[in-house]
């Protein structure tokens, strides 16, 4: 029962409260319970904050009593990747370098939340600093696929995806750079958004490259993520990067269909270098949505192939520039793999990162003129399943061996260059069971157009009801 | 007779050709005379496009008894500095690179400058690309200073400084980077904004450092550059720099004084190392406007000291990077002085320019904060008077030889750095009777008030009313 209750979506969750059936501090036994159960296999939070989450669900309860309903994330038990400050909460950012940071301030994506009344019930596992091409933690802790505890969880988010996947919390906060909520969003069978940069503040939280920094929700339904992102999104004087713009109802539109919806799709780029079993199920998921009434359009982009290396390079040049003083002074609270990331960074030179700086806006131009032929496109997130835990290399095609950080990024490199929003949403499983992920990809703001999309598949589909075995055990 | 009209403000010539007392063709006249009779000796036009300007003057005249009045700079002679591109005239930037380039399209400033009727009598000589420390110019010509011709007459928009003092044209466009419309409106004693970064569109400019470059008015009255920013602010959807946000009337404030403005001054940065004369003609400045009404407040800035290095980082690996391709291709078509600061450019680390853009982030942080205690600051707009002609060291004081390139922007790039808006102001003559400048330094859109500030000074002083004596050779 316990673990039915965990695994119930927000939406449902904050139906049940709202009918009496079930209370913010039974949702929060209910996760805690998982997490008792899996966390020391899964190591998807590195810290549980049970006495604070505990006093916040009380507190939730008392609220509700006296009539103040937040909103539909109300006492609903949230894991937040611990890169994302929480004030008087330890925030490590997966590093030893921050293992004792205590921040003074709520980021500012924390205060939205607290606004809309949800209990934290942990900080989530994450790759070093968000950085880093494997799941591999050094300081605290690999984190487990549930589908599939040998193999790993993808990352950066990793530890979000695998706490959600596994029912450990009913949602989480990622953030999302090169790939780092998409990724294992897909990997682990969960919907995750990354936002049109600049639509949620950055205030607080750790950065990786501020350029391409952005943080979003991730969840088990798209609904979830649409309710999630209701409450983070928005202007923040305190974030410069932040749109002025103001921000849409996210749920409103969630069932307007995909009816005469033009979706584009890149066949040379995103459909050429892939497993077998990741095409076949995007491939399905596209015959899906013609089958709801959308249409396909064949689209090429002519400046797309030179993505990873521009990716790369700023993703390295900002991050060498962050960690230099602290590189210098404490190398050896970093991670080799970390660290070796940020000695390559410190060797760019600057007209390599500003000619990657030119390439995206030449990229994001391209983009936005294809936005007058499509609504969206739809591409895999990546281009593979689940690897062994630890592995540096992957096989796509051929028995040919290539370096993960690369082939990883291949397809999520593309929103992050040019801002574009982003949306995982589950859409198959490969021979051996393992989740396959499809990117939605929209023009800038129209996050609530994605969510519409990514509701129809999971109205029209079973993917996302499926869950990994691990929690019924 | 002909020198006197060339001579008039903008302001008088448009009340003039209400009156029918003159015609823009009899403007024109008068500054293509003026032209024929300096330009020879001061080069501060590269071309002359008087075919095309006497048309327009032409039909400037005829929209006017038509009934078509488009504002004050209807039909009245402009110089344009020769990287804003002109549709179909030669636009050169100051190099052998772009000798032959015909521009397809207007600059968005040109097109908005048409819009508001005024006729460009030519392109104005420039630094090659707008930078390097000296106003030599290997391809066009150096321009001379008309206060005195063995003089150099700063830059890069030298050509514009020189013909707006000289009475070659009405006013000009210039652009600024790290002060290349403040310095040479300061060394000709002219007025000149640089405006808030994204206040007025880049499109069509040849670009310098896009990070920082902007462009603006020179003319020989703050109400004239007033009236010039009236016709060429705004947001403009093919410069995505652009802000957004919708502009003032700039000469709706024009006469609202300094009674109770709180004027910051630095006297640690701004007022320490700079020739005796200089310091005396702004300090007289301050006393003019206390005795208008307003108060001094010191103030201290304590991250000032790193913005020269910032600067000259930031400003040579922007370049670099957009000269990349050409300087390989066609290296002898480069002047040595931009070549070799190109070369230079090439070696900076991505570390090097992305701790620059941090420190960006800090400077401004904290003049943002100070425009809490005060309106403006006000300080000298460099810390020396024109120097000989070639000149690539100057002494300040006691008899120390400095590099001309980081001496001529010790006090321009504090604006440059932060995006500030700031007005160049003639403020008083040195005992050589050679010009001095300060500059009035304003919060992010703030031109208004700088207008305004500037306009109370020039009516209680008369610096502005004198013109070099090449004028009435």
């Amino acid at each position: 029962m316990s673990s039915e209750l965990a695994r119930l979506s927000i939406a449902e969750a904050a139906k049940l409260i709202r009918k009496g059936e079930v209370s913010p501090t039974e949702l929060l036994n209910a996760s805690l319970a998982e997490i008792a159960r899996h966390n020391d296999m899964l190591r998807a939070f590195i810290s549980i904050t049970e006495e604070s989450a505990r006093k916040a669900a009380a507190a939730a309860e008392l609220m509700l009593s006296a009539g103040y309903d937040l909103g539909p994330l109300h006492g609903v038990p949230l894991g937040i990747k611990d890169n994302v400050g929480i004030q008087g909460q330890r925030t490590t950012a997966g590093s030893k370098v921050l293992a004792d940071w205590l921040p003074e301030k709520d980021a500012t994506v924390i205060a939205k939340l607290k606004q809309a009344g949800s209990v934290f019930i942990g900080k989530t596992n994450m790759h070093e600093f968000a950085w880093g091409g494997t799941s591999a933690n050094p300081h605290y802790g690999h984190v487990r696929n549930p589908w599939d505890t040998s193999k790993f969880p993808a990352g950066s988010s990793g530890g979000s995806g695998a706490a959600v996947a596994a029912g450990l919390c009913f949602g989480a906060l990622g953030t999302d750079t090169g790939g780092s909520i998409r990724l294992p969003a897909a990997i682990n069978g969960v919907v995750g958004l990354r936002p049109t940069y600049g639509r949620v503040s950055n205030a607080g939280i750790v950065p990786l490259a501020w350029s391409m920094d952005t943080a979003g929700p991730m969840t088990r339904t798209v609904e979830d993520c649409a309710l999630m992102f209701n409450a983070i999104a928005g202007p923040d004087p305190t974030d410069p990067a932040t749109s002025p713009y103001a921000v849409d109802d996210y749920v409103a539109r969630l069932t307007s269909g995909v009816r005469g919806l033009r979706i584009g799709v890149v066949p040379r780029y995103f459909f050429s270098h892939l497993q077998a079993d990741v095409k076949q199920a995007v491939e399905q998921a596209l015959h899906t949505f013609e089958s709801l009434g959308a249409q396909l359009v064949e689209v090429d982009i002519k400046h797309i192939d030179g993505n990873i290396s521009a990716q790369l390079t700023i993703e390295s040049a900002e991050p060498s520039t962050y960690h230099q003083k602290a590189l210098r002074e404490r190398p050896g609270d970093y991670g080799d793999d970390v660290r070796a990331l940020l000695e390559v960074g410190e060797m760019l030179l600057a007209t390599h990162y500003l000619q990657a700086q030119r390439y995206r806006s030449v990229l994001r131009a391209e983009f936005v003129e294809a936005f007058k032929q499509v609504d969206v496109f739809v591409c895999p997130t990546l281009p593979f399943t689940a690897t062994a835990l630890g592995a540096t290399k992957v096989v796509i095609e051929n028995g040919v061996e290539e370096d993960m950080l690369s082939a990883i990024m291949q397809f999520t490199g593309v929103p992050s260059l040019t801002g574009l929003p982003s949306l995982n949403v589950p859409c198959g499983f490969d021979s051996g069971g393992l989740p396959v992920g499809m990117q939605i990809i929209g023009a800038p703001f129209s996050e609530s157009k994605l969510f519409s999309v990514g509701h129809a598949f999971q109205t029209a589909t079973t993917f996302h009801t499926r869950r990994p075995s691990l929690c019924s055990q």
